[in-house]
């Protein structure tokens, strides 16, 4: 087979990927049936930025950069795994972990891909653009969605209170005034049908 | 929960698209542990369209376009189930099932944006634009990848011949000549490592 040796580096990276369909997080399936992995999140959360772009704080926001970040997000979970959002004790080494991690990994890629991937990455990982802070409210409602249509039982399993999830949206209102409403409204309500402890 | 009646259909089709997670394909995670989903196989399709666009018959491809099809073109899947490409009995009424599909899940939406995917869908089935034939590409290189990665498991179990890849994958090359010619050479080598039956 006489291919280019970028075209085969950027085929080994998309093979190497696959790999983030077996990386598990904490939220259920709508259905209940299984937890949801990263890969899924990722689909999910691009479907839902090409949807509710009209919600950003910044209108004007470059859809195709904010799909691009929700698919890539959570690559480095490949080699760093996924750390629950509510388990402090692993945050602590998380930023080293992917670190490591994004270098392996966008570095399978040729140089400009690799560092296009990277910066994207980084950029989500700030917060420090209108497209950034758009994504990371997605990253943050899609659970709570799923969380919230499941009864909160991973909610109630891991010990979690309204106020942590209060906390972990915070940050959408950045992003979008309109879905940091609305999920705060999904969150009283969750309160209010003992979904989420009050 | 005071939220407009746009915003509350828009969330009623992201959390009922969450099904297609549970949609089965006949392809095996790279890693061989179980077959790959709908939500998956979208996702890396995705990925791919980001990464790969360089290579589209149209260099001016539009990749917002493309990776939208990607997001989208299965979501059909979660009323009309997976159809195997090599299955010619389930393929008598596919159109007919998924056209069904198309008009209950995109009606969920607000009307603008379910006319939206809907145009995507039915672009990309007829495979009538540039972005639709290399987004047709993509959707038959992905599988292939991990058909070849696995061994070729799933094309033995399933009987599945080198000519009947061969044809699978010809509208590829109208879609990309450089990806068409890779997955020529990836047939070519499956059948001489004996993965495919030749």
């Amino acid at each position: 087979m006489d291919i280019s040796e970028r075209l085969a580096q950027q085929i080994r990276f998309i093979v190497e990927i696959d790999r983030l369909k077996t990386i598990c997080r904490r939220t259920l399936l709508v259905d209940r049936s299984r937890l949801e992995n990263s890969a899924e999140h990722s689909w999910h959360m691009a479907v839902m930025a090409v949807l509710l772009h009209e919600y950003a704080a910044d209108r004007g926001v470059d859809v195709l950069r904010v799909v691009k970040m929700a698919l890539v997000h959570d690559i480095v979970e490949i080699d760093a795994g996924d750390t629950y959002c509510y388990d402090q004790a692993a945050h602590a080494d998380k930023a080293d972990r992917e670190q490591r991690a994004a270098e392996r990994l966008f570095g399978l890629l040729p140089e400009d891909q690799g560092r296009e991937l990277r910066e994207l990455w980084d950029e989500f990982e700030a917060m420090a653009t209108p497209a950034a802070r758009f994504a990371a409210a997605l990253d943050r409602l899609q659970p709570l969605l799923n969380n919230y249509h499941t009864g909160g039982v991973q909610w109630q399993k891991h010990g979690v209170t309204a106020d942590r999830v209060m906390g972990r949206m915070a940050p959408m209102r950045a992003g979008s005034e309109t879905l940091w409403e609305y999920a705060v409204g999904v969150i009283r309500r969750a309160v209010e049908e003992g979904k989420l402890e009050g």
